[in-house]
C-alpha cells in the first residue's frame, strides 16, 4: 500500500470519534495502513494538536473494539494526527491546510497521495469538493480520492445535482461512497458464500426459491437526530441506501471469475431489472408506519411524535416495507420483501431466503408442521448463517420438526464495518462502495414514493413501539409470511409459540 | 396397539439386559406400549419370578436411559415379566410355554397376539421357529410375529437355508429382522430429510454429488466376542449388514408419498443395481485389514492376533473398506466408499456426501484454502447434521475458509434404536428391519468377496491401533480423500493441522 495523508473533515464530530479513529487503529495494529501515516483534522473550533490527540485517545479508549495499553506503539499511532482549523467557506483556511498537508508529507517523507474524507452534513459537500479543487489541494502527483457519508441527495433531482457538482472536481473512480452496511462482514461474505459453495449455487433458482425477506429492524427510537430525521423519514435514511444495497448484494448474479467492476456491473443490473412502481397501484407495494407508544424490553417509549424536537403533526415515517420484483430471467416471480424500522421488537438485520414448499403428501406426516426451508443471513448483531431444515421429530412418531443447522461466528476479533471500508478505500478498491448509478437508480427507483407521499397518495400507518411494524406491512405478502424470531404483539392470530431459545428455530410473523 | 405377549427367548442374556428390559421399560414410561402387558421369560436355568424381576430391575439400574426410582409405575411394569424354563430342543417345554402364555393372556384379557424375539444364538434360530410351530404357539386368533437378531446366515446359502426353513412357520411380513443401526434416531431421519426438504432434494444428484462416504469406526477391540468374531470378521459383523442397511438408506431414492413398502422396494432397487463384483479385479475395489498392537487415547493395546482366545495365525479381518458403485441415472459416476473397522482413532458412524469442487477461478481467493462443500450425518456416538460451506475469512483480507453449520441434537430424552425398533414390530410397520430380499442381496453382493478371502485371493493388510486403517485404504480411494474429524497416524504426507475445536471443520485424512 502506498503512503498517503488522511484529510478529515468533521474531525471533532461523532462519526470520527465512534468510528473512524478505531478503525484507523486498529488498522494500525494489524499493519494494514502504511507507516509513517499522517492524518490531519479538521474542524472549526481551534484545538492544539495535543487536545488534539487527546481527544483521539479518548475516542479509543471509548470505542475501539481493542483494548487500550499504553505503549510505544499508541504514541507512535497518536503521533500521526495533527489538527487544522477551517471554516468550509473559507477558501484561505483550504490554503492554510494546503501548507500543513505538504509539510507533513516533507517532513515524513509521504507520497503524495490524500484521502479526503467528509464526515460532515451533506450541505458541506459541495463547497468542499469546489475548494479542494481552487486551493490546489487537489492537485497530486499521486492519486487524491473523496469519502463521503450518506445521505447522497435527497431525491433523484438533487441527487443529480450533487453527484455533477461532485464530479468538476473527482472522477468517479476517485469517490467513495460510503453505505457502511456494504462494510459488514457479513455482507462483504455474500458474493463469496454465493461463489464458492456449489450447493448454495445450484439453489440459487428462482425454481427452488418462494421468497427473499430483508429486514432492518432498530429497537431505538429517533434519538438525538431529530432535526435531520424528521426531513429524511425511514425510506431516505435506511431504504434507498442500505435497503437497497442488501438486495442488491443478494440479488446479484456473479459470472465467472468476476472481477470487482463485474460486481458492479451486476449490481447496477439488478436495479436496472426492478420493475419500476407505478403512481397507481404505488400504495399495494410500499407500506409507511409510524410508531406511536410502546414498551420495548419492558421499558414504556413515547410516540414519535411525542419525542423531543419532533413536530407534533410529522406525517415522516420511521417504517417502511415494500414488495419488488426484478424482472430477470433468474428471479422471475420471487418477490423481494423489504422492510426497515424504528422501535421494533428486535435489533436485528437479516436476510432470509425461503424455499419453495416440499412435496405436500409425505406419508404419515402431520401437514401442519412442516415448514420450508430457509437459509437465514444474520447481518448484525450477531452474525450467522443458518439453514432451516426439516427433520423427524424423534419424540413424536412421525412428525416433522424444524430445527437450525447453524454457523456463528464467534470471532471477537472481527474488523468492525468501517475497518474494512477505511482499508479498502487506503488500497483503491471499491468494490464494496456504491457507485454512482447505483445511487441514481436506487434514488430512480424511490421517486415514485417520495412522490406519492407529497401528494398525499401513501398512507401513515401507525405501529405500537416494540411490535413488528403496522398490520398493514403483515398483509402486503399475502400469503406469504414474514420470518422472525418472535411474532408481532399488534396481530393476534395464528401466532406461534416459539421453541425453547437453545437451537431456536424461527417461525412466521402472523 | 393391540395387546399382545412378549415371548422372549434368551431373557437371561447380555441383550436382553442391556437393551430390551430397558427398551420396554422406556416404552411403558411414554405409554407407547399397550397395558396390561406379559413378557414370559425363557432360560436354559430354573429362577423364579421374583429372582427374574429381580434381575429385569436390575437391568433398568444399569442401562435405562432414563433414571430409576421405586414408584408404583415401575412396581407395575416389573409384575408383567414371568419367566419359564426352555430348552430349545425339548418339545415338552414348548407345550408348557403354551399353556403359561395362554394362562397370562387370560388372566389379563390379552388379545391372542405373540411377538417371538430370538435373543438367542443363530444356531438355534431354526429349531425354535420349528417348535413354535409343532407346539401350536403359533396358532394364534391374532398375530404372530418373530424378531431375530444378526447374524442371519453366514453367506449367501446359509441365509438361503434359513430363511426357507423360518419361512415353514413364519411369512416374511411377520419377520422382522433387526438390525439396530436401521433404529438410530439420525437412521431413521434420513428418508425425512431428504423427503421433507427441497434443498436437499435438490442437491441429490450426480451432478452436484462427487462422493459418499459411509464409515462406522470403533476404537474397541474384539473384546468378550472372540469365539463368534474370529469366524466372522469385519466383512460379517458389520459389512454384509449394517454397512449396506446405511448405504441403501442413503442412496434409495423415494416418489412422491411413499409407503413403507415402497420405501423397502427403492432399498431392493439400490441393491439390485449396486455393480457385482469381478473375480479378475476384485482386490481393487474391497481392502481387508487386520490391527497390530497401537496406542488408543494414549493406552497401549495388543493386535488381534494377541488378543485372548483368537488363534495367533488368524487371517480374520477387522477392518473392511470398499468402493460401490449403484449403476442408475441418478448414482451414475459417483462412487460410494465404505469402510468399518475395530480399534481405529475415533469412535463414529457417519455418512459424509461429499459435492462437486467449486468453480476454480475465483479472483483473488486463494485456491488452497478452497474445500468442497459437505454434508456430514453424525449417526453415533453423537447425532448431528453439518453442512461444510467455505466463506471468507474476515481475517484474512479475500481467503476462503471452510465454516461447519451445524445441528448438534442436544436431545437427553432420544429414544434408543431398540425402542424404535420394538415399537415399530409391535405396530406391525417393518420399514425399518431387513427384508428378506435385501438380506439375500446383501450376501450375493458380498459373496465373492467370501470366495477371494477362501481363495487366497484378497490380501490382509495390517494396521496399527488407533489409525484410521491401512494405507491400502486410503489409495483405495485414488484421488479423492476420506473425509474425518483427525488424520491418520499412519501416514505423514498431506496432514493438515485441525482447526480449534470449537466450530471444527472436518479434514480430509490423508
Amino acid at each position: 500500500m502506498e503512503s498517503s495523508t488522511f484529510v478529515l473533515f468533521g474531525a471533532t464530530g461523532d462519526l470520527a470519534k465512534r468510528k473512524i479513529y478505531p478503525a484507523l487503529y486498529n488498522l494500525y495494529v494489524d499493519q494494514k495502513i502504511s507507516t509513517p501515516f499522517s492524518v490531519i483534522g479538521l474542524g472549526r473550533r481551534e484545538i492544539s494538536k495535543d487536545a488534539f490527540q487527546a481527544q483521539v485517545l479518548n475516542s479509543l479508549q471509548t470505542f475501539s473494539r481493542r483494548p487500550i495499553a499504553d505503549s510505544a506503539e499508541l504514541q507512535e499511532f497518536l503521533q500521526a494526527f495533527e489538527y487544522s482549523v477551517l471554516d468550509v467557506g473559507r477558501p484561505e483556511d483550504y490554503k492554510k491546510l494546503l501548507q500543513h498537508v505538504r509539510q507533513r508529507e516533507q517532513q515524513l517523507h509521504l507520497q503524495e497521495n490524500r484521502m479526503f474524507y467528509l464526515s460532515v452534513g451533506p450541505e458541506y459537500f459541495e463547497e468542499i469538493a469546489s475548494n479542494i479543487n481552487s486551493s490546489g489541494l487537489g492537485s497530486t502527483k499521486g492519486w487524491k480520492r473523496l469519502i463521503i457519508e450518506k445521505p447522497f441527495g435527497t431525491d433523484l433531482k438533487s441527487a443529480r445535482v450533487l453527484n455533477d457538482s461532485l464530479s468538476t472536481t473527482f472522477k468517479e473512480e476517485e469517490i467513495f461512497r460510503i453505505d457502511h452496511f456494504l462494510g459488514k462482514p457479513m455482507v462483504q461474505n455474500l458474493e463469496v458464500l454465493k461463489y464458492s459453495n456449489p450447493v448454495l449455487r445450484a439453489l440459487w433458482k428462482n425454481r427452488y426459491i418462494a421468497n427473499v425477506q430483508i429486514t432492518a429492524s432498530e429497537t431505538v427510537g429517533v434519538e438525538e437526530r431529530a432535526g435531520y430525521y424528521d426531513k429524511a423519514g425511514a425510506l431516505r435514511d435506511m431504504f434507498q441506501n442500505h435497503m437497497l444495497q442488501l438486495l442488491m448484494m443478494i440479488a446479484m448474479q456473479l459470472p465467472k471469475g468476476s472481477t470487482p467492476e463485474e460486481i458492479r456491473s451486476k449490481k447496477r443490473h439488478v436495479m436496472e431489472s426492478l420493475r419500476p412502481l407505478m403512481k397507481e397501484d404505488l400504495a399495494q407495494h410500499v407500506v409507511r408506519g409510524q410508531y406511536t407508544a410502546g414498551e420495548i424490553q419492558g421499558k414504556s417509549v413515547v410516540g414519535y411524535t411525542e419525542e423531543p424536537n419532533i413536530a407534533p403533526t410529522s406525517q415522516i415515517e420511521t417504517f417502511i416495507a415494500a414488495r419488488l420484483w426484478i424482472e430477470d430471467p433468474l428471479w422471475s416471480e420471487v418477490p423481494f420483501y423489504i422492510r426497515t424500522g424504528k422501535r421494533m421488537k428486535e435489533k436485528s438485520t437479516r436476510i432470509v431466503i425461503e424455499f419453495k414448499e416440499p412435496f405436500n403428501d409425505y406419508h404419515n406426516l402431520n401437514r401442519s408442521t412442516q415448514d420450508p426451508n430457509l437459509l437465514i443471513i444474520d447481518i448484525g448483531p450477531d452474525e450467522a448463517l443458518t439453514l432451516q431444515l426439516n427433520t423427524k421429530d424423534p419424540l413424536r412418531h412421525g412428525e416433522l420438526e424444524p430445527v437450525p443447522i447453524k454457523y456463528q461466528s464467534g470471532n471477537a476479533d472481527m474488523p468492525e464495518a468501517y475497518e474494512n471500508l477505511i482499508y479498502d478505500a487506503l488500497r483503491g478498491d471499491a468494490t464494496f462502495f456504491a457507485h454512482w448509478r447505483e445511487v441514481e437508480l436506487s434514488w430512480q427507483w424511490v421517486q415514485p414514493i417520495i412522490d406519492a407521499i407529497e401528494e398525499g397518495n401513501l398512507p401513515l400507518h401507525p405501529y405500537s413501539s416494540g411490535t413488528y411494524g403496522p398490520d398493514a406491512a403483515m398483509e402486503l405478502l399475502g400469503n406469504d409470511r414474514w420470518w422472525q424470531d418472535d411474532v408481532s404483539d399488534s396481530v393476534e392470530d395464528n401466532v406461534i409459540p416459539l421453541p425453547a431459545k437453545e437451537q431456536q428455530s424461527i417461525r412466521p410473523g402472523a
